[in-house]
């Protein structure tokens, strides 16, 4: 193959549009690809395109798929490296191509070393604008957010990065649908009290305030995932929490010791079954405490608790604590959702939310949102 | 056409087997066919089957579907009289056939010459038994339950009974999935506190206890209808209530007042377009009041509240209700259910719930009962 | 139930505006309902509508079904009699109702009695024009296109008249998706050459030039439906000839012989089961002969056949007798379509297609037509 | 990332057990992957997986499609040169993971150099025997069969590799479906007796008789591709072809000029639009000629004709080829079925069918086959 002697490369700096998906900051350079959904996007002419990038991890190395003018057209794992991953070739060099290089692994918080690094485009043509899509939504939630089980077969039960997505996801979907820009905060096993293993580190709302607080690490450090995110910077017009299906969990598992401080922690059941209700309290207090805390950083959004992909069982605490929210705060923007549990037709890898779930979430989420957004 | 010579009446009291469908009593002659999903059902040999009626109504006349080894077969208007119907013709003889006669329209509150009685049958053959379904399901509810726009086009807007149904409805489809006999109880425009306009009398729970406190006027009396039922006679597995829709509307209607006492009721919105809090306490104090008494009557039944095919406007106050029902009564037996709004794609008549919303309602509760009738 | 005293009886004759569905001729009075599919329909204003009827039969009692403003509302059995049934009541005067009332039986060649007269209506409103649909088509079939198996369960197997309908049928699907009014000419058992039990006198060319040459017997006949049809009235765009099928079994089928003749029929195999070549040139030669038939009377209409709703065995039989049709008449306006067989998942009663099979096969004509419609 | 220190390396001549997708020979090393849908399987243990490749090309760059455990996982571009492909990484090993890396790019007949080339693996387990499927089916075809459009946006109208597929192909649907082995044997734009653009050396009966008669060039020759193909080691039990797409454009564009010998080629219409008698005989009889040829190397094949994809055109000539050529051979084991046609809702890239045109294909293949396999 003879090589294209008129590709040329640019510095991302050098690159005059190009539009960045995911929670990031002015600027950033190289730039990182945090979350799953974060991804570049770029409008350009020419018969061929690059992109350069910078790739680590320790275990889980990140996956990315890519679309040409809106069609899915590659998914594949990066190791780390530094190296160029041809986009397209041999495409008519005068067709605007609008291109997406999209992270499909979650924000890897028990990887330090796992990150994406976007250095620059090799390419014979220009780059042209990316416009913004009508709204922005931020959805925040647990290993369903974060896809998993949108690939792979359902007898699957590795836990392993190949089989998360944001290519097969109720949250992009529901994007795409909605001509609506996207943030995804999502970590698979984590809650809103607890992880789904009663690990009480495991809580999102300790991370939600930060750029990306999921990811650690001296590397990551140094990206700046640690420091305040800038809110009012991407007002969400909608923000879709799907969380409590690991707080659930943790409910019929054992107690969680603290390797470091040796405290344990442990969200109990009662003899009959039932939830004991001092655990119950504290995991509301938790709900409501992060539903002010999304409330505080964003002021205009609408809140949707969403609930059920993975059962129903905390349905009334959730709605319970989201009741008692309003009526302590007086907020009439927030509201709670019903998805459609995962069946056995609909399930995917791992038991967990197939593609088939994911759909059928999605469609329950745009018609619940469209009219919203469209008030 | 040569008369069937072998034909010979029967009297119901003289039929061996047959099962009635819906809220009865024992024994009831003729048999008074009271709500829609009310019915009869033989199996039967012979080439053909009439069944003999005394049908009556003022305005709104009743219609009854057909079913002939479980598959739809026939749909049409009674009007008053004393009549036989031919339900089937020259038939295997031999053959055993399955038939349901069953009633589209709902129990009618505002005309008290409605009704439909059954007084025999008339065949060849002979009756054999039918056997009961493995569950037992109570469905509670307002129009939606009553099937109403389930038939007719979209743009028809008349408030006339040819548009509910039994045979294209969500609480038909489920019991038919679980292997279920059901019973309805349901009026359209009526909520849990007040109907659709205020009307403080449009209420359920004021009904629920009777046999048929749905219909009224001397006839029906006669009938029996406003004698306490007999919950225990035919204990449901599950009761799957679905009101609050009406009582949404309220808040959006002018105050009604009673033309006798001159007494008004109106469920309030602040200015800024908020439930009036004292108003919203009074709907979730009559859900409260409702579950115990529906607790009270079906002691070991599940109950689910299930809300939004027509809106999801109260979803955070039912919650509330059933919480507070709930820490009040220890029941941990009770549960919420969120049913998919209903959309322009799945619409149907006078703009209620289609037959498209009926089936995806349908298929999310039968995927919630399913392990709890199973467990 | 108080009487509508506003109702005129209005004769057939003084109804100014109505339209007829089916082959039919001017100013018939009554109007006899020929074919599944044929029917009446009237733009009307008023709060209530009836129809004034006359039915006869010996055995196979005919069906009918309605629809209100284009959705199916009632399906019923009609017994003989002279009487009026009810067709809507309780209407908002002013508004114009579509009303349709359609007979589901096929054309009764085993029946002579069979028929339904139209004489007139009642209504408290007056009629208005109905408009022709945008295209004509004329679907000439054998028991698939008569509706055979849309109505009963699976497990049903006589031969009767409310398994038959023109409401769940593909012909009158593409009609409604492609907004052509349609003729069915149809014969469940029939075929070109000879039925599905060798019988010559039960091909459908034989009949075809003629009024309704289905019907007979001393009170159809007078009603005229020995008299040749007027094909030139009525000029369908495409005729979709829906045969073969029943030429198919008799291959498998022991000789017929006429009771009347002592004569026998027989479509042989070979002994390796092929079709023996003489008797297949026998088909296709029937096949070539209708085609110029068809094409006599309608010089004009694309013909299509269409094959394999229930089994492809004579597909190549079929296209090779078109292709020596085509090449003797030098006919380029004549096409073959195959429609998808019927499958376990879509079959309906009495192992024919059910109502699935007719919507999967309704879709490839509807795609197939749409085109060659608008070219 | 630390390396796995565990990784072995094996030439595939020291891997007991792989099965190889496609026409292959016996014991070829390296294994080249000729066509789309060609591959190569693996059951094996172990954490982690490598494959070892040669791959080249001039234009056409090769694309491939991964599956863990029979699910989709990863589709990406090869470039040229000797690397490894990671597999899976991280998996519990010990695990039987069953492993395919699948060629998506058709046999380029365009690009001489383009090859993939598969030397052996990499892992920290070892391999199990992977068993042949129930059936063995053969396609042979067009850009269709190439699953040309089944990747890219609507829009998209480049000739470009990345858009065709086995991945998404109704071959690969069809013979997962019935538990088949599937040989593809197709090249975009080319038909029985001419391509779409009249090169009368676009016909697939010239090359089907070699190895891969549609790769060239020096390299490809050393690997084989014009010996001649053992058909007798890979005895498919159906053989469906879907040819004549392109042979139906050669009529509608201009005469194809050869390069070297100057000489024109060109299927012709008349003045009214309908097809030149001579060429459509010409047409016929390379469908007669290829059937000759194809029951000629498979005595036992069941062999359908399927057409329809894009467009009924030669439906009647390919339906009077296929009866000739049964009358002349005597061969009652072939047949012909049509495919429904691509719309609007089912096109994708290239205005080629989408993967919902041959998703609805296979449906219609799958029906057909199923009773022939299983007799």
């Amino acid at each position: 193959m003879q090589k294209n002697t008129n590709l040329k490369s640019y510095s991302l700096k050098e690159v005059e549009y190009y539009k960045v998906h995911g929670r990031t900051e002015d600027d950033m350079y190289p730039l990182p690809l945090f979350f799953n959904g974060s991804g570049v996007e770029v409008n350009v002419t020419g018969s061929e395109l690059w992109i350069d990038l910078e790739v680590d991890c320790d275990v889980h190395e990140p996956w990315i798929w890519t679309a040409i003018n809106g069609a899915f057209m590659s998914r594949q794992m990066l190791l780390p490296g530094s190296y160029s991953i041809c986009l397209f070739r041999s495409m008519s060099p005068e067709a605007v191509k609008n291109v997406k290089f999209m992270r499909e692994l979650q924000a890897m918080s028990e990887d330090d070393s796992c990150h994406i690094l976007v250095k620059g485009f090799q390419t014979d043509g220009f780059f042209l604008p990316v416009s913004d899509r009508r709204y922005k939504l931020e959805f925040i939630g647990d290993s369903i957010t974060s896809g998993e089980g949108t690939y792979g077969a359902n007898e699957d039960t590795d836990w392993i990065a190949m089989y998360m997505s944001s290519s097969r996801n109720y949250a992009v979907m529901v994007s795409d649908a909605l001509d609506a820009d996207y943030h995804l905060f999502s970590q698979g096993g984590w809650g809103v009290l607890s992880g789904w293993d009663n690990n009480p580190n495991s809580n999102i709302p300790s991370r939600y305030e930060k750029l990306c607080g999921l990811a650690g690490g001296e590397f990551n450090e140094k990206l700046g995932v640690s420091r305040p995110y800038h809110f009012e910077k991407w007002k969400a017009d909608a923000i879709i929490v799907n969380l409590g299906t690991n707080d659930a969990s943790a409910f019929n598992q054992p107690a969680f010791t603290d390797p470091v401080t040796g405290k344990t922690f442990k969200q109990r059941k009662n003899p009959d079954g039932s939830f004991n209700p001092d655990d119950l309290m504290r995991f509301e207090q938790a709900v409501i405490d992060f539903l002010a805390m999304i409330r505080k950083h964003n002021p205009d959004s609408h809140i949707v608790w969403t609930y059920g992909m993975l059962g129903y069982d905390l349905t009334l605490a959730i709605t319970d604590a989201i009741n008692r929210y309003q009526k302590q705060s007086g907020d009439e923007n927030v509201a709670f959702l019903q998805l459609p549990n995962t069946t056995g037709e609909t399930v995917g890898a791992h038991a967990h939310p197939g593609v088939k779930s994911h759909e059928r979430a999605a469609k329950v989420l745009i018609e619940y949102l469209k009219p919203i957004l469209e008030a």
